[in-house]
């Protein structure tokens, strides 16, 4: 069996399917799945969110004993361990499917090409890595939290042509446009952890999480998590009382505040401090042993700056809109500078996008 | 006689003409031309600089008497007065052209219809204003400067993505890549005049020339115009020994330093001064007296935000390296502040390019 325009065809329904799930599922990847039969998709599913369903079982399920002798197309080599759901060789076997096309394998630990293997031992025919290059892309933050056993860090900032981001009164709502705004609802609807200060919830009150008609979460929102030492945040701030998972990294002992907190639903984590405030190292220490793919940073221009003079991120995110602050407002990075020109810190631009006015410039870190 | 798919074939051809005088025709607007006959080209013209024949006459002169009964296409209404060459449209008229087909008309007041209306009285057939928005865009600094008496005024910027622009010990060298500098090359063709400062002079001792192999300037080079509140130029400074045009703008009254300058090959200019610096509304109010489409604005941050404060500018070049220079560097753009976000001058994206990792983008004043 060979690869061709055929099964790239039905290759791209198993991805539409995944598509469905690309918000919801995280931290699980987005696994879309297609089965065929005498040239007809019989059944169709994607994996909807962590803890239900894979999309093999989903497909599986709707096609019945129809399965036997068809082809499943999927987007990602399928399971063969007992997660949250039994694995998904063993169903397909059951199905008595004839081939499995699978678009790229599958690195985690647990899978890496054991999945192919235990089919193949089947006597089901397997076609693995049909599209890795589109699936490299597709699974881009996935792959990325299971080759390197952390998150993909993206920091996010909204800035003025001068690369100014609030007033000196601390006004800073809203320096890029209401379509800017609008991407960053994806940014946040593709990351499990939203990463900020507590100066920001202090003086913002922001809600950090996705609200987008077009973004389907089935429920899912990504985790906030607010660095705050002191433990000075305000009870009622929408990251507090809004229902959405929140977890508080801080450095205090005072246990009454700790408690408080925890009843009032918040995860705290205290961590190891530096300088009074939460260490960043443990920070990102512990956010590595979350189950998260992908974490954006939104916080103001200390914390962000702070994440950037290290190494615990991956992309900068840059919105610039056409406005000139001035010299007075307050500036969006505030690194520490080197010596000489050619010590400055250099990044890749990988990606550009316009918004309006407003123009997206990502950057990776080299 | 209507427009029509043949006609807009020798149109392309009579700008493929004028884009070889793009760049060395300034302050005139760089015109093409093709005589065509019996359905062939038989002859070609462009006007390749200042005080030479103008595109009409090249190729009049080339089709001598095989262009009676053809028909010229060229990129701009033909003059009618005697500038430094006799007007075009008297040698139409006398070559016995059948009609004279025009991309745009000049709002030229020495010409403004003048060419179509004289042309059309000798009974020649005219068609003007065939390709307007295309000639738009090609004469947009010759149009800008005819239709708003003074040029169109462009800042360029090379800064790092924390709008940086030079290290704290002053090195600027380079902050931008290579092609970005090239593409710099280009604004500086484009341009009649670069407006620098004394100061940038003494730092980095720029030639502010176009030395770029790909850019035709047949000896012309744009006047280079210092801000030089106390002629403290340094004598050996390349602006002053190159050959090229420069004009001194101060407010010395040292007429010993003056005549040495002029001496030297310079224009001096002593214009009124506010704060002890030459003041930018008498630079602008000189500059836009001379005959000068376009203007760069080539400074460090100081002149830069000085200009960007006022409204003698139309356009902003940035030139966004993917750098992080940090909090000692200076920053590029320096404008004061005004109290709330919602004064701060907003500016419109007019358009945007890579050159490797930088991004230019370029705005428009509001």
């Amino acid at each position: 069996m060979k690869y061709n325009e055929t099964h790239k065809g039905y290759m791209e329904a198993a991805f539409k399917e995944a598509q469905k799930g690309i918000f919801s599922a995280a931290p699980n990847p987005s696994v879309g799945c297609v089965i065929v039969k005498d040239g007809n998709i019989i059944a169709r599913g994607f994996h909807a969110r962590h803890g239900t369903d894979h999309a093999e079982i989903v497909a599986l399920k709707k096609a019945g004993d129809k399965a036997e002798g068809g082809y499943c197309y999927v987007t990602l080599e399928p399971c063969n361990h007992y997660g949250k759901t039994g694995p998904c060789t063993k169903a397909l076997i059951a199905s008595k499917v004839k081939a499995v096309i699978a678009a790229i394998g599958d690195p985690n630990p647990n899978v890496e090409g054991e999945g192919a293997r235990c089919l193949r031992k089947a006597g089901i025919d397997v076609l693995l890595d049909v599209e890795t290059s589109y699936a490299e892309k597709f699974y881009k933050s996935y792959l990325f939290k299971v080759r390197n056993n952390r998150p993909l860090v993206k920091i996010k900032i909204g800035m003025s042509l001068d690369a100014r981001s609030s007033m000196m009164s601390g006004e800073s709502k809203w320096i890029t446009n209401h379509e800017s705004r609008e991407d960053v609802q994806f940014l946040r609807a593709e990351s499990c952890v939203i990463l900020t200060g507590v100066g920001t919830v202090l003086k913002d009150d922001p809600s950090l999480n996705v609200r987008h008609p077009g973004i389907q979460m089935k429920g899912r929102q990504p985790r906030r998590v607010v660095l705050d030492s002191r433990l000075s945040i305000d009870k009622n701030a929408k990251v507090i009382t809004d229902g959405n998972n929140t977890s508080l990294f801080t450095c205090s002992q005072n246990n009454t505040l700790i408690e408080t907190f925890e009843k009032m639903g918040c995860e705290v984590e205290v961590l190891s401090s530096r300088d009074n405030r939460v260490d960043l190292s443990s920070v990102f220490h512990k956010i590595n042993k979350m189950q998260v793919n992908q974490v954006l940073v939104e916080a103001g221009s200390f914390l962000t700056s702070n994440i950037l003079s290290t190494t615990f991120w991956d992309e900068l995110v840059l919105y610039v809109a056409p406005k000139i602050m001035g010299k007075d407002a307050r500036s969006a990075i505030e690194v520490n500078s080197p010596q000489y020109l050619k010590q400055v810190t250099e990044l890749e631009l990988i990606d550009s996008a316009f918004f309006g006015q407003d123009a997206r410039l990502t950057y990776k870190r080299l």
